[in-house]
């Protein structure tokens, strides 16, 4: 770490007082029982829609300089707030109101041969900090999940969003002050330079876990420089394999889905793996599809036999994330090459096989090391509202603490509780 | 991170290749049968009884390095091994053959109302990291435990103990090479240098776990300097808290246990807090019991009233993990004083509430947030073996992935298992 300019200590100083207050909040935050808390929620959700119009004020001087600075419109889209987008987000906030608290579940427990009554139940982390780009609605989703969970959020949204993050927290905070929750339990990262960012990557100690959401290199930033640790998530090169032993219209089906249906998000399709003994029947149909959705397929010479408009794959195309209308396309010339291919190139988010055969399904689901493994089924369905979890605050893609889409249990830690009448060791 | 020298570059080249290596052997053995593994296991504690003699020779050349150092004979000790040794060494990896293989449980499971079927199952983490000092049984224990949960272990221990863990990794390999496991699944880190643990510490892609065994000068070190996500263990400044209405000869024989019945361990007790209300009652009784067992006091005034060899305590002693015959000890007023001192100065390993207080046990349990929280029992008892895992990596003093003793369970993660017939999104 370099040292800090003399302008960035009283940022420093101010981020320090903030998570300062943040983790006295977690003390207070993590007993307080699910009434507590689903009372504060609607408090919440009552004032975003109360004051949705000051709201909206603050959200087009946002809009304005992004306007200035030549956004693009569909990230000015995203961008903006209006009050019927305000009411949806406090919909969500009562929606995770609904959801069951997963602090004080007992995750297992037993009594011991000494009769000592030994239980892991699960407890908030405690102070989470989410770092993320885009629609400042994540600002109000994120710490909805957080409060539920017991965990006091710290907010470091895009400086793009600054005004609108403020006054969303601004309301949030004035609606807790009404509550049992403390107002500290909501807590928005001061500043918008990239200092600010590295304050919350180092402030182990204070801040319990980071959660990146963003593209590769936000996350990869977060990973090289946090002290704290770190759940990473939302990255997704996924891939789709047609075995040999395909349904051709259920495997063509299932490859538009998940490219086309959403192209712009992490569990879309962006590769392609065609078994060399289906090419010739699967891959004329798979373009002339793809062609129909205005798909740029990005082939290896294989695939470029069957279509002149199929443009030659690099490397990179293997690697990428194109979260477009694009796709990278490769023969292989059996199951065991496709993963292969995904255990180089892919990361980790979610394949799929679409196949009639029993053992070449099982094989895949035991090989490919992914955080969802799909059978004859789209991509697309990674997502923790499709898996039942009510809500999610990301998809990891690490293996540590919470892998896939992670909802309000991975959100907690555990603790044992061991309840004796004055067991003594080697006694 | 500085330049390597030019004499690090083979160390890190050599490193690279063992590591590339370790990454291969991890896509075999992920998908193993217990049956294999098992055997694997069985084979290994055979073959480390045959050669027993061999590995006590490197052995011997490692301590006589040691005493040439001037090393106490107490680490001597530790490093020492003899055939018996080995022995026992074999035994402990038969137990863990015949513990539960966590690979492949089902976590949970459930049919989605689109007929998909979700099931989340435990799968290896993949290459899993240990730095630790001391003891070449470790090399052993680790890397079974690696195997059994399907993980490729990449040992790093004391640069002390070198000789006796090539020999120890070179028993195993060899075993390996007749068994189904490949050889590489069990790895040494090649070098002693410093350098080394910092490769290993910069793997990120290729390792996919760290976890540091050790001192916490260690831990900090691998924590500040790591990519690869990291799971601290083993720093343990375990509080008992003696409550206004604790029976006092249980309190003082769970102080004393805790302090005394093996005081190098994390688990050990390191600091007393006494209720106001009966410090009159309990600091000359603790203070008798504990100078009986030749231990240090180091005491606030309050405590200090009560015996003149309590030497004062400084804030340090709040802090200090002693790991030897010293304890600190302090007059709280209540029962939240104890929990804000706890928080203030505590490791969040172990913390006990001695109390015949219902009420009190209670509030403790809620507010106290450590890994393991006892009510009238010892904090000895905080370990995979007393929990019934039947072995343990270590113990985690962190909230993320794992929490307290790690057992097998603790040594994987999972990945969703979605099995369709052709659904897609939206449609």
């Amino acid at each position: 770490m370099s040292e800090p300019t003399a302008q960035a200590v009283p940022e420093r100083d101010a981020f320090l007082r903030v998570a300062g207050k943040a983790k006295e909040a977690a003390a207070v935050l993590a007993p307080l029982s699910r009434a507590t808390k689903d009372a504060a929620l609607h408090t919440i959700a009552d004032a975003l829609v109360a004051r949705a119009d000051e709201i909206v004020k603050a959200n087009e001087g946002d809009v304005a300089r992004a306007r200035e600075a030549g956004t693009s419109e569909y990230m000015i889209d995203r961008l903006s707030l209006s009050v019927p987008r305000i009411e949806a987000i406090a919909a969500a906030v009562r929606q995770v109101a609904a959801l069951p608290d997963p602090v004080g579940e007992t995750v297992r427990g037993n009594v011991l041969p000494n009769g000592l009554e030994l239980r892991q139940v699960r407890v908030p982390l405690g102070v989470v900090g989410i770092i993320y780009e885009g629609r400042p609605n994540v600002t109000v989703d994120a710490a909805a999940l957080c409060l539920k969970s017991g965990n006091v959020a710290m907010l470091r949204g895009s400086s793009s969003a600054f005004d609108s993050n403020t006054a969303l927290v601004g309301v949030m905070q004035d609606a807790l002050r009404g509550t049992r929750v403390p107002a500290d339990a909501i807590q928005l990262v001061p500043g918008t330079s990239r200092e600010s960012v590295k304050h919350l990557m180092r402030a182990r100690g204070l801040v319990d876990v980071l959660i990146p959401r963003g593209g590769a290199a936000l996350i990869n930033s977060v990973v090289e420089e946090s002290t704290v640790p770190v759940i990473e998530t939302g990255v997704g090169n996924c891939a789709v394999y047609v075995d040999a032993a395909a349904d051709v219209d259920l495997a063509v089906d299932i490859l538009v889905n998940s490219k086309t249906q959403r192209p712009s998000v992490c569990n879309a399709a962006e590769t392609v793996l065609v078994h060399a003994d289906i090419a010739d029947v699967f891959v004329p149909r798979a373009l002339e599809a793809l062609r129909a959705k205005g798909v740029t397929v990005h082939g290896d010479d294989r695939v470029r036999s069957y279509g002149e408009d199929v443009v030659a794959a690099t490397e990179d195309d293997w690697y990428a994330e194109y979260l477009s209308l694009d796709i990278a396309a490769r023969v292989v010339d059996s199951l065991d090459d496709a993963v292969a291919h995904i255990r180089t190139y892919g990361s980790g988010h979610t394949e799929a096989i679409v196949t009639t055969s029993q053992p070449a399904a099982k094989r895949f689901v035991a090989l490919v090391d992914s955080a969802a493994v799909m059978v004859n089924a789209s991509t697309r369905f990674t997502d923790g509202e499709e898996f039942g979890f009510g809500a999610e605050i990301g998809i990891s893609t690490q293996k540590l603490h919470a892998r896939g889409p992670m909802g309000l249990p991975e959100l907690t830690s555990t603790k044992y509780v061991v309840v004796g009448e004055g067991q003594l060791k080697g006694v």
